[in-house]
C-alpha cells in the first residue's frame, strides 16, 4: 500500500529474534503525527534448522516491504552483547533482514535498545511494560501491543519516526 | 555447469567472513576422489556500511551457486566464540550464505573448524599452513589455494566430500 499523501511516511520498525522478530509499521505525516499501520511478530518453530528459520525470516519481512513499500527500515541493535554464542545465533537473523531491506534498495537506520527507550520513553533504563505503555499513548491505541516484540518493533519504528532524518 | 557424470557430487565449501568469505567448489566422483573445481574469496570493503557488505556476500554466493549449481553446502561454523560484537557480525555474514543456500534448497552442513581440521588434515589442532598443505596434496595442487581462505572454504567442501553422507 503506497502513502496517500505525498508528505506521509511509512517505516518499518524490527526488533530482530530468531525465535520471535517483532514489527510494527508507523505512518508519520510531519513532526510529532504518528499513527500505526500494522504490527505483529513473525515466530519461527525451534524444530526447524537455523537455515529454514533465518528463511522464515527473511521472507516474512520481505513479504512486509512488498505489501507495504516502507520508505525506511529501522532495525534494533545490540547493546548489551549477550555471550558469543547467543549474538552470533542473532545475528544470522540479523542479517536475514538487513540483506531484505539492503536488496530492496531501502535507507536502514539501526538504533540500540537504549536509543529506542530514549527516544520513545524518554529514558533509556525503560522497562518492557514502559515502552508498551508510551507506544500505545503515543500512537493512541487502545491497548499495549502484544506480546512484546511487536512492541519493540513498533518502538523502534517510532523512534526512528521521532529521531531520524528524511530526505525528500 | 552440471556434473558431467552420474556418480559425481559438487560441494560448495564456504568459511565465512564479513570482511573475506573463502569458498571452494570440490567434486567428489566415489569415495576418495576429489578434484577442485574452483576457489577464491569475496572480499567486502570496510569502507561500505553492513547490509551493503552483507548484501555482496549474498550476491557473490548465490552467483556461485547458480554458475555451479552443487549438490550441497558446506558451511565452517564457529567452535571457539571470539567476542559476541565480533561473533554478532560474523552471524549476519553467515546468516547470508545460509539463507542463500535455503532459498535454492540445498542441503547444508555444517562443520566445526577443529572438525575440518580434523577431516583434512587428521587432527583438529592443524595450523593454517597444514591445512593449505593437505589440501594441495589430496587435491593434487601444483600450489596451496591463496589466500588462506580460500583454502579453509576448499578444506569445508573437502571435509564434507569425506565426512559427509550423499542420499541419491
Amino acid at each position: 500500500m503506497a502513502p496517500d499523501d505525498a508528505d506521509s511516511v511509512l517505516v518499518l520498525g524490527i526488533d530482530p529474534g530468531t525465535a520471535i522478530t517483532g514489527y510494527g509499521i508507523v505512518r508519520r505525516r510531519g513532526v510529532g503525527r504518528v499513527a500505526l499501520v500494522e504490527c505483529g511478530v513473525i515466530r519461527t518453530s525451534s524444530k526447524e534448522n537455523l537455515p529454514h528459520r533465518i528463511r522464515e525470516i527473511f521472507e516474512g519481512i520481505d513479504e512486509l516491504m512488498e505489501r507495504y513499500r516502507p520508505h525506511a527500515v529501522s532495525v534494533e541493535d545490540v547493546y548489551h552483547g549477550p555471550n558469543a554464542r547467543t549474538a552470533l545465533t542473532l545475528g544470522h537473523a540479523r542479517g536475514a533482514i538487513l540483506l531484505a531491506a539492503s536488496l530492496r534498495e531501502l535507507p536502514i537506520a539501526e538504533y540500540t535498545a537504549p536509543e529506542i527507550k530514549k527516544a520513545v520513553v524518554g529514558t533509556g533504563r525503560a522497562t518492557k511494560d514502559q515502552v508498551g505503555f508510551m507506544v500505545k499513548q503515543q500512537l493512541k491505541l487502545k491497548e499495549q501491543p502484544s506480546p512484546a516484540d511487536a512492541a519493540d518493533g513498533v518502538a523502534a519504528a517510532l523512534a526512528h519516526c521521532l529521531m531520524g532524518s528524511f530526505p525528500r
